[in-house]
């Protein structure tokens, strides 16, 4: 049977990678549909005339209700499926703590991590070129910013963001920081609490986790494999 | 009494003023504390150790608890206070389609319309000059642009953009669009539908609206009394 909710993503996005992973972890029944950026099917007229307007990923319908933006998505789920209250704690105000989070990323790590994905790996792959030095150093210097930022606002001696258990906070953050960490960026030089955490995030999500960081590498690989600038950006 | 709750805010924020409106109106008791971040009160030690670690405005402590961001304080408000139903509505997914907007205004109507306000006046302001054209013209280029997508993607024929009732999505939009629209900038041209709902919106925040946004305009006519390139942007 027809699942109601199609869930439409992109692996080399982050959202789309920790959207993906939640709906695993939490055993909500959907179908995937995979949607390649890189050949850009998000932008065309049956994706943006029957699935999403935004013209965006990752991207859901539920019951044939389209909707848009991974933050509303994630809270969508929340209320509509059955969900580990983990994720998204009332308790002690998390789900306070937790917007709080979301909020700062969207504005701050996902621009960072992004900008740095892009002008390192993006722009080189689709205009076939080599990553021009000087947009690498000034996205690289901004992340660098940021991760200061991340690991000094958000980290603390706790297991996770939010205390013992892991939350979707976790799960978003460690997705971003994938971005430019598998494009060959030390996130964790001189940040052993960062280091500590994402260890501790990447084995509390085991196989969700791997499985599909690991189909985002092997796109990263591939695609890297026809172009010559991407292929050295992925061994520095 | 005290309050239990604090509300930390500068009219010259649009958010600020969105959540102003948004305690007012829907009779939440809390204590108004006014910072001023053209004297960087917002970055003060004290304010940073006790009040708020991001150093940004609107911030709330509810029973000494801090919460930043915006978005995460609605939410907030809207879990744990008694918040009339139309500001943030359960009935057909409404609060998914206000997480959707949210979102998008965060990455998009924010960015646009906070941009075009520090370069035609804060920028000017602070540094006593008048404003870069170039600059000016570039984000303004950008604010044609999000509020045709504004238009295109959240407006319709309906009153309001959930439909008969106000949410915080509208209120939540008209602060972001009075933040140029106050300088002097043109909204409404070829934006009809903008038009009507922005004058519904208005109307229906009755006094709420019209006392805050008397005081945002005053504020910007004192401050630019004392700073000429500021003064003639007020009058374009």
């Amino acid at each position: 049977m027809a699942q109601p909710l199609k869930f439409y993503f992109d692996f080399l996005n982050q959202s789309s990678r920790a959207l993906y992973i939640f709906l695993e972890a939490s055993k909500i029944p959907f179908e995937a549909i995979p949607i390649s950026m890189l050949k850009g099917e998000h932008l065309t007229g049956e994706f943006r005339d029957k699935v999403n307007r935004f013209r965006k990923l990752p991207a859901i319908t539920d019951h044939g209700y389209q909707l848009s933006e991974n933050v509303a998505i994630f809270r969508h789920l929340a209320r509509e499926k059955l969900v580990p209250e983990h994720w998204y704690p009332r308790r002690q105000l998390g789900r306070s703590r937790i917007d709080e989070y979301l909020a700062w990323q969207q504005t701050n790590m996902d621009v960072a991590c992004t900008d740095y994905f892009q002008q390192k790996w993006l722009v080189p792959y689709l205009q076939k070129t080599r990553p021009a030095e000087n947009a690498v150093n000034v996205a690289g210097k901004q992340l660098e910013h940021t991760l200061n930022d991340f690991e000094q606002l958000f980290l603390n001696s706790r297991k996770f963001m939010m205390g013992d258990n892991i939350s979707f906070a976790d799960l978003s953050a460690i997705c971003e920081i994938d971005q430019p960490k598998s494009i060959g960026y030390n996130a964790f030089q001189n940040r052993n609490k960062l280091a500590r955490w994402y260890e501790a995030v990447r084995d509390e999500l085991g196989p969700y986790y791997k499985d599909v960081h690991g189909e985002f590498e092997a796109k990263l690989k591939q695609s890297g494999s026809s172009n010559q600038g991407v292929a050295q950006a992925l061994k520095q």
